[in-house]
């Protein structure tokens, strides 16, 4: 049983081969489709868990699974470390997804967890936008201007007429970029101060690694009354970028509702005052079309079905370009009940043929160490 | 940002390079260690959770995580599927083990888990063994004679004097292809029936598939005054191998508490009822030596810090030898704050330097998909 790897190369060159409009568009159209015909009979969303720690620095190493009943299992396990960037100058997020076989335990595929997930989550703004922004929306505003705040314009970009995006972060250095990394878009972008940004956008994607009480990073003063915000930030228990008088004069949905009482802006709310699910919204998109004309806010804390959706199409274009390495790595042998079959070296023989040993390599620095092994 | 990813073939090298005694012997010490040094502020174990269904078959999909704080975490995930054997010719278990540097998120390494599980389970089992079965043991029984039976038969002998070992499953294929399976290990091994076996053995494993409420596979009328058990088969809410006669009347020890009243015999227990958790008996052996001489339950339900313990020698080792393949998986890039600087060609080129296109290959048949997937 061979495991597909998608490595970063073939990402590289699969999006040479698809442009990333194309792309986009398919994620969002997909990420619509898998939600309309969301059935918890078949799919089974677990609220992600994880382990939080606050030295050396605050950060999470999280997981979230996923199941497609009698077919599959991912799970998509993220590193969530603010201070990546400074310390190591790494991304905030660092992931990767791992899909499994439900019916055997076998691991089917395993790929990076960065791009799909900065993907799927301006993904998942772009469609709840879609069904609570006024469809007249032409400024976009972006409050952080790191890794996520390039999907969110993107996908946003897919789905509006955007004749303007304004940008704001406190950190000038991620404003600056932020014109570069999003000029092959061809939108017009401009720095602007916080107070404008609210005052002129008719949709607001907040997307900042604020600390725990640091918020609210949206001041609600002047907002347009028919203003959309899409909360992405949230995904931290204690971490909170909106304020709650917003909250409470909006509809507010959330992606996963357990998740979002947990780390999302609803944990401000009681369950009383939180809106339908993005699944909800879009098998129903009819019932909402009034809240166009008055606020809203996505409250995204990243949903796992967003990433079967992304993962799917990104292993369905791998398919097609032949893009990927296979590897045998679990050791089933030809006799289920003899987990030693493997040190026979017949057994040996027969596994060198089937996959030649071109996969030898020297690893020099062990990366890889528990520190109760160091110290053996 | 590299990964290790240790195949089959580099496992099947590792244990042609090291005497399975001598990685056995190390396991069962190591683990030791890491039991007497265990300390909660430092090592986060979760009681593992995961996915249990019953169609098409009854089995579970699950993840053990494990943190090493400021280290590593590590999430072995495994399928217990009872009817992989007969229906996919595939071991019940079948797992892969993952390990994530904590500060960052990156995925440091990759490996079976199917081996590391047997022989883990096993080097438990011997642990606990050690402290809680009389010295003089010198007969074994064997309750369920499939994969995991071999390596808690490897484990005991290495630290008890065995002059025979009796096996019963009810299995009869089972039963008699043990004894090809543990014959490299040279002991005394002959099958038996179930009420003989109870009657002579001074040590008994039970290691079966029974089904919820199919239990118990022991029935306690003529045990020795002595007995130790082993009870490696639980593993499941509701699947119990021993009856609550014997449980009363023993010291009744396991792996991890939470887990092993959800999953393990002491789902038949109440908390008072429990005796110590492994690493309390291994932190406090002397303590413990009354017990030798009656009877005592190991309640293995399977624990993290046994993976983790594992894993690390099998990396040693795989260090040493040099074994293992580096790919670049996640899609880190010169910006952390450019999800879509791997579209740039310059960085497709340089990447290509780093690790050359030698992992390109046609995957013909979608092993992976998702059935949502499909039916666009």
């Amino acid at each position: 049983m061979k495991t597909l790897i998608v490595t970063r190369n073939h990402l590289a060159m699969l999006l040479q081969c698809i442009n990333l409009n194309t792309l986009m568009d398919e994620v969002i159209e997909e990420l619509t489709r898998s939600l309309r015909d969301f059935d918890e009979a078949r799919t089974q969303v677990r609220r992600r868990d994880g382990f939080m720690f606050m030295r050396p620095r605050p950060g999470i190493l999280e997981w979230m699974p996923i199941m497609e009943t009698e077919s599959a299992v991912l799970i998509k396990v993220v590193g969530y470390n603010p201070f990546n960037p400074v310390d190591h100058g790494l991304p905030t997020i660092i992931s990767t997804m791992s899909l499994y076989d439900v019916r055997t335990g076998h691991l089917v595929a395993l790929m990076d967890g960065i791009l799909p997930t900065a993907l799927r989550t301006g993904a998942a703004s772009a469609v709840a936008s879609r069904i609570l922004a006024s469809p007249e929306s032409r400024v976009l505003g972006l409050i952080g201007c790191g890794a996520q705040a390039l999907t969110q314009m993107h996908a946003i970009s897919r789905v509006f007429d955007l004749k303007e995006v304004l940008i704001y972060d406190p950190n000038e250095e991620s404003q600056s970029s932020f014109l570069k990394r999003g000029e092959f878009l061809g939108l017009n972008v401009r720095p602007a101060q916080r107070d404008a940004l609210e005052r002129e956008s008719d949709i607001i994607c907040t997307a900042t690694s604020v600390e725990i009480d640091g918020g609210p990073v949206l001041s609600d003063s002047e907002l347009k009354s028919w203003i959309h915000i899409n909360a992405i930030g949230s995904d931290f228990p204690g971490k909170k970028e909106l304020p709650l008088s917003l909250l409470r004069r909006s509809l507010v949905c959330p992606d996963f509702t357990p998740q979002a009482m947990v780390e999302g802006e609803c944990q401000q709310l009681s369950e009383d005052e939180i809106g339908p699910n993005l699944a909800e919204l879009v098998k129903n998109a009819g019932a909402y079309e009034q809240y166009m004309r008055s606020p809203t806010v996505f409250d995204s804390t990243g949903y796992a079905l967003e990433d079967q959706v992304v993962m799917s199409v990104l292993l369905r274009y791998a398919q097609q370009l032949n893009l990927g390495t296979e590897l045998l790595i679990e050791t089933t042998t030809a006799d289920p009940k003899n987990p030693y079959e493997i040190v026979n070296s017949m057994v040996l023989e027969s596994l060198m043929q089937d996959s030649p040993n071109a996969d030898l390599e020297m690893s020099t620095q062990p990366a890889y160490s528990f520190r109760r092994g160091e110290s053996s």
